[in-house]
């Protein structure tokens, strides 16, 4: 029998917003115990999350270092197995590679890094340890994604011609980091965000969402890159021209300043025979459309879906399943990959979560983007 | 500091449905841990389903008698605080009754009991032992129902005059139960499911949402009740015409014989001054319309809603949320009441839930449905 | 070759609303000329009318006594050959016998007259005369009802077991009819729109549309009618149970009081296979759900559809159509049917419309509801 | 009072699709009749159309230069006021140009002419005699598009920032113009249809609707320009990112080989307040969205409306219209404009319609796509 994994938090202390999610989605399944967290480096902030949490006071630590160090020296049945690290993009470097570097796996928030450097860097430590990196690329923990990709995968839709991929979003339409709002201020300050504004922040959510479900790397683009809202630091709009690998061509929409959407994050793909269409505000329909039949409406937990799209399933269709859900399949995946390995067996491949590779290819598009979005001679720039 | 809640289950096997998205939503928000548990009479299979949740093997019983007797002998700050009993309707009543005798708060699955003497038994049980019980009306739970009878409450859209709640399923299109399914078996079993089929299973629902957002209570009803599939020896299928005491009509239907519909309940309210409509579908949009302005779409998450709405959201606008988290606003509600008294509080008001009475009400709605259903003379039958 | 048919009408003046949608839908295919009318008996408005259309002054009548008398004597080359008749209720009966009885084709509104013994008495003139009467149940004629039609006598859903109907409209939950308002005044004095209210004016659409796609007559049901808006002193809000002739049961809801609805006419029936809904707002979109695949969205204009649902289209899917085309298409297929007269031919049967025996039947169905709507002893009364 | 207008037609024979449009769009109002046609140079074709129209056969003529000769020579009181051209793109500016010279006033299908060239010299010929060229960029008829534009022109948006615009067909995924299909044909071939296909086809509606909601042209683009299906001899597909001249940036697609999809123009335009939303599938419900309060759903024929929108509607809310109301209401306006010049009055703006000026910024848009979306160099083309 397996028993449950321990896990230690870096980030998602009194002010986080993702934090909590996080945590939310690991209670649903019940096969993952927080045992630790180095919350916040305010001082204070730790420990009031931790007793929130419950938990030991002796396993809520001042930073990750500490954190890592003091759990490194713990016996076997009681160090955590791994460490979620929830914090702002500059942060992420870090503890993701000392944790590595001291045995446990990591599950971090996009963008895997501040900057592609630390990002290769990163893959290199997986490399060498052979540990577990996974990237919270939460969209494509969604069941419905997971269906379309195999429709792609087994040809149905015939080959991909177009991938038109939008994330608008509308909440930073004002100088919202003017008014001291924590999730603007350091979204939008470069020093914390990186190279990305809005691409870093949802781009690159919305370029993983198009390459999972159609199986193909984007190889070029042409992009446009606003900051819109005057005295932004940094782009909260951006528009791109894209060229896949495959032959298929698209456009990628990410922008902050849609006044009135909230998290409109919608994907359609079409190939030669059909084509496909999913909103994450409604994330339990699947539209497909074909060239000479009706148009199908797919739902999750319908008996007619793939295995793979049944399995990250948790209730009868009907029951809407929502962000949390599809965060704890990208837990739960992970979660089932590290008991492979602790039992010393292969992981079903169907249970798969972005990796240190979709980590680096990521900030290489963000790289990408800002090098097109910020020269209005050269047309297309290669990822 | 608040502590976990220690919560024991009955019902909830390897076998169950409805136990497994109880235990998901209470794992949602971290403020309630599972300490044991009756899952089966089975044997074998309460040690099962034990095993799996890495429950203590001592507190992992054979019966709710044996767990209720050792439970209550345990240290205080062992011992459960209450119980979830979540087996089919004709084993709610001994359960509840017993964990309220030996000092447990309780939470049922609806509907309240296999009969409307049983509901009473256990609402003078409540009265005497002065413990809480409630009931998983579930779909109260959803943030914009709370917002939709908080519209109704403040007079918004004026006078209640019609209400129309529906509740189509598809799943019992068949002779299901004839199948082996064990969902289906119990369910159209009227010595395990009591006097209702549909009208229990499903109308309860129905009913108690008109009820909760309206404010209003059904006080007389004509119903047609059907067994549309051969052989099916209890109602699938039940429309009737609706009287509320506020002096608004309607109509609620319930029926497990729509062909192809999931779990379709929605609900339209129509006052002087405009309407609301809710889907349990898509549970994050609730629509508004106006005599003599643009219809309106409001979002669960939104600044604008309502404080009670807004409290019981967990992810920001446009991450969509659904039915484990409705699940665990009742949860929540009922372990922040549990809360409240073990620190001689009073509880928020607005941390409501569905209480004993709603679960009488419920039992007398469902014999009067019958009643009526089966009776071609009478037009009008009282709850 | 076939000639423009001759088109008179009687009603249809200067503050008449359904007048013009009849004159427009006429336009439409261009097979249809309006050369004379009986468009007002109010001193002026008569001419007035005519001459926005261009008529010749003589051939606009005072009155539609006037109008027969001198058309059936004009040359066979120059008389019109039908007329259309869009007055008030209370106005139905009158003109439509006297011209079937001077040798023209009728074309009338629903309900077809202000009682049932004029609708009887309708009907044997019809026999008698062997001439056309046509009821204009507009929706009917919407190339998607057409198929839905098609899919439930092919047995594409299995025998129907269920059907629900609504039709809420807002407009009237004020005294609309105490501001002077026209439209308003006439519906609801009993005097000029016969026993029903609501469910004269709509509720009979209602019906008409759930019987037209079952193919199967409402034989009983079980009413609630009410005047819900104080000083009304007619029903505005009808709900009632329903049972057809082949097994099936259901609901109709017809209501002016929905406050915020427009013309939300909508109609859902489930076989034992499947189950179709559609709805007038959005006419061109069909949804049939299945047991066990995925639901599909028909549309207006596909080359899957029915022969006779693409005949009554006029544009390539995706342009949408609308009320006005609905209308043409239950004036083309009489006009087709006049056309196949004159040749002396048999008409093709898929180019039906709603006859004088619809109406009959409706004005059965309208003293059925008030008998039941109003006694509250009685529970099911036959149609 | 205003007589009826009277209109020849060039093209619209047997084998046409949008010849029949245009008349059944100008049949429902009734205010302009056809009174002759060169319908086709095929023999025998123009023939066939006039008599299935009811015509003279002495002014159906086998060609555009019979027709204006001939009509010209007529009395004032019989001849035709004004032509439409609805032959294929290369077919434009012969008979337009000819009908001006004429002294007739012209409607012509998009996009204008074969050339830019063709289009200038069009605009001379317009500005030289004075008369009325109006082009049938439909979907500016639409109601809730013009109201639309009114929102944006009254600062309700705030100013405009973000415009994204699509028209996704899916009809030539095939190689369509292999099999013969004629309305595929004319439109692949470059000889037809001139520079652009998907672009000039469909894009140049998007690119119209988007300047006429926004009151904003396109000054500056960037384009990919693709032939996606094998053998075809000119693009079936474009993207394009865009820059307005008051400031605002977007996105416009428009393909034709989006499998599966109909013909699905749609619209968002953001600005700094709120955004709006209108698809033309749906052409009868208008989204907008505002920073801090609820989603609005404005609909056509609501008292609500811009007094502009209202205007443009026939029948009340709830009744939907679509396609061919929207080409009526092109049309219509140009008629009252027409009618204005023959009572010497001034025409009222709001009454607008695509004229020649958008016909020739058509042109100069549709060569700016072709030169920048066959340059993999430069990134941005002005238009």
């Amino acid at each position: 029998m397996k028993r449950k994994l321990r896990m230690g938090m870096v980030g998602g202390g009194p002010t986080s917003f993702i934090g909590p999610v996080h945590r939310k989605a690991v209670g649903i399944d019940g096969e993952i115990e927080i045992v630790c967290g180095a919350f916040s480096v305010v001082p204070g902030e730790s420990e009031q999350t931790g007793a929130a949490l419950n938990l030991d006071p002796k396993r809520v630590y001042q930073n990750y270092q500490e954190m890592f160090e003091k759990e490194k020296g713990m016996p076997a049945d009681k160090r955590m197995d791994f460490v979620s690290v929830v914090t702002p993009n500059h942060v992420h470097f870090g503890p993701s590679k000392m944790a590595l570097e001291s045995g446990f796996h990591v599950i971090v928030e996009k963008p895997i890094a501040f900057s592609l450097e630390e990002a290769k860097a990163l893959q290199k430590t997986v490399e060498k340890t052979g540990l577990i990196l996974a990237l919270t690329h939460t969209y494509t923990g969604y069941p419905l994604v997971k269906h379309a990709r195999q429709m792609v995968a087994s040809g149905q839709l015939g080959k991909v011609r177009k991938v038109f991929v939008e994330y608008p979003q509308g909440w930073l339409s004002t100088l919202l980091e003017g008014t001291g709002n924590q999730q603007a201020s350091w979204r939008t300050d470069p020093k914390q965000s990186g190279l990305g504004g809005a691409i870093g922040d949802i781009g690159t959510h919305a370029a993983n969402l198009a390459e999972y479900i159609t199986g193909s790397n984007i190889t070029e683009m042409c992009a446009m890159l606003n900051a819109v809202v005057k005295g932004r630091k940094i782009d909260d709009d951006a528009s791109m021209l894209l060229r896949f690998d495959n032959g298929a061509s698209g456009i990628l929409m990410a922008t902050q300043v849609a006044a009135g959407e909230e998290n409109n994050l919608n994907i359609r793909v079409y190939g030669e025979k059909g084509g496909l269409e999913w909103k994450q505000q409604e994330p339990n329909t699947l539209i497909v459309k074909w060239l000479d039949r009706p148009m199908e409406v797919l739902r999750t937990g319908q008996a007619y879906l793939s295995d793979q799209a049944k399995a990250f399933t948790r209730t009868p269709a009907g029951h809407p399943e929502g962000y949390l859900e599809a965060f704890a399949n990208i837990y739960r995946n992970v979660a089932y990959n590290i008991q492979s390995r602790l039992a010393n067996e292969n992981a079903d491949p169907e249970l798969d979560f972005p990796t240190v590779e979709d980590g680096v290819h990521g900030m290489k598009f963000i790289a990408a983007v800002v090098k097109s979005g910020t020269n209005d001679e050269v047309k297309w720039v290669a990822v």
